[in-house]
């Protein structure tokens, strides 16, 4: 059987099954809060939790040349990696990278790579400590980042959501991937609405103060829709035993995906990824705590119901099951 | 400029000074105790220091399934960045792992990479936690490691290194390098030698627990020999800014090696990389004390001089600087 039959999702599953069939007593096992199939790998450190996470941006399949800068693709290299410290709540710290490069690649671009590298890590109070280099014939990044949840005993875990929570999402889902759709087929729009969706796809910013607040604020289930938010809502879906229901109606769409993509906002929103964004679950109390605290923008969206894996869009007056949800690798859709 | 002019070695120092440049007094950067160009970063931690590092292993770079199986390349990928862990005299704690494959492969191939790749970690206790699959042309396996020093204070940093300092390496240096010859050249011997070179090259036994004795038994500079023993000896005369001086006579050959290979053993073992060995330095009453706690075979080799960056060989009666020196990306020699 290939890969690209089960697809990623059930390759992610079978790998988490041969790792945990081996653990042992080991002190690094016995301290091991949650291991692969959440944003980050979390676990006991000596006096706080600690978070890891690795993610990889490779030429030809997560971006291209055409229409991303080194310097774009450094600062996205470490922000899809705070962006996942930021979905369980966490404070980044260390940043690690290895890099691939073809030997032709002139040092001025590798230079650019590193500024927009380091421009983010500043941005967000992480120290770029080591790395990795290679000659390979595609370029790629792949890079980890260390974090802690600080004072935090609890994280946003993916299997924390329960029926009756109201889904919230931080931000305006769609705006990355209309970015993308803007900048791959040359769509022209006004230079504000042209400037706002290309940052969105290759600027983007890991909500990282905002999932501190919502750890704080009591939250216990969130994720980060890198996926797409249908896609990422089941992940938490499945991990916490549960169905949704979203409102497509609720969804935020931004000003300039709404006036240049009209009919397709709304399957952006719901399927397009790459958005770093937060989707989170809570009771209705916490959840109206958590948009009075939270400076973003951030809209509630649907609930979490009883019926395991069962996700549903009301859109129209219409109950719709959707099948196509979003970012995959490996399988064809 | 092109990357292949400049070789990696120069960038991993212009790397550095970019990195370096963007430093800030956020609490990370104030914690770090080694950033970029040591075998791990290294920071204070709550109660320890922690140590990081990730390594890459490309196909058609680093190896290919010709002579490398599924399972040899999980164990390796792991067993490189353990290396480093044990080339700074620290425990290693957990490990994620960003496998990058074709489409068409079949499952029972990624199976077998994590077969080997949690026994790896289940023999030096270390608990795989996290990671990312991606879809890309050839295979690579990009792998984290996170350690810590225990209750130790002091690292074996590769600037650490002092005039008068004996230099010292674990186990029979070359004998990966023959590995990778005899299985790419088909060249024919016994079953027990033929054995024993391919798993030094094929499955590498990094030196965890000989690198803690090293540091507890008061010994501060060394690190892996895993791009070839002159090339990383460079490594730690820069980073001390010493020189040194290596006796050819007294280094160390695996009786396979010496036999089928002859005159090429002393070259084999002085440039052939990827041994994963431990080179370190001491004065002479520490490397006495060192000798006798280590069970593994240790040899001294040499001496740590006063005349930075020059580095001999003593070899039937002369003195040779030599040129070619080990693995290094980018670079054509």
């Amino acid at each position: 059987v290939k890969v690209s039959e089960i697809g990623e999702f059930k390759l992610v599953d079978l790998i988490s099954k041969i790792v945990n069939s081996t653990r042992t007593t080991d002190v690094p096992w016995q301290n091991l809060l949650t291991g692969i199939g959440d944003d980050c790998a979390a676990w006991k450190g000596d006096t706080s939790i600690q978070l890891a996470t690795v993610d990889a941006l490779v030429e030809g399949i997560h971006f291209n040349f055409d229409f991303c800068t080194w310097e774009d693709l450094g600062w996205k290299a470490l922000a899809i990696n705070l962006s996942d410290i930021a979905a369980m709540g966490g404070v980044p710290r260390y940043a690690l990278v290895s890099l691939g490069i073809p030997g032709d690649t002139d040092i001025k671009n590798v230079t650019a790579f590193y500024r927009g590298f380091t421009r983010c890590a500043k941005q967000f109070a992480t120290a770029v400590v080591g790395g990795d280099t290679d000659a390979v014939p595609r370029v790629s990044a792949t890079v980890t980042v260390l974090g802690s949840m600080g004072e935090q005993v609890n994280l946003l875990a993916r299997g924390n959501a329960r029926p009756g929570d109201l889904i919230a999402v931080t931000g305006c889902p769609g705006t990355a991937a209309a970015g993308f759709r803007m900048l791959t087929r040359g769509i022209n729009m006004g230079k504000t609405a042209s400037k706002q969706l290309s940052q969105a796809f290759l600027r983007p910013l890991p909500r990282i103060a905002e999932g501190q607040i919502l750890v704080k604020t009591g939250v216990r289930s969130g994720i980060d829709i890198s996926d797409g938010l249908l896609s990422d809502l089941r992940h938490i879906c499945k991990a916490s035993h549960t169905g949704a229901v979203i409102n497509a109606e609720n969804l935020p769409i931004n000003n300039s995906v709404a006036r240049y993509f009209k009919e397709d906002a709304v399957s952006l929103a719901l399927s397009g990824g790459e958005d770093y964004e937060l989707l989170f679950t809570a009771p209705p109390e916490i959840m109206l705590k958590a948009e009075r605290q939270l400076a973003c923008p951030v809209t509630v969206i649907g609930t979490i119901t009883r019926e395991k894996g069962k996700i549903f869009v009301s859109y129209n007056g219409k109950r719709l099951e959707p099948q196509v949800e979003g970012w995959e690798h490996f399988k064809s859709k």
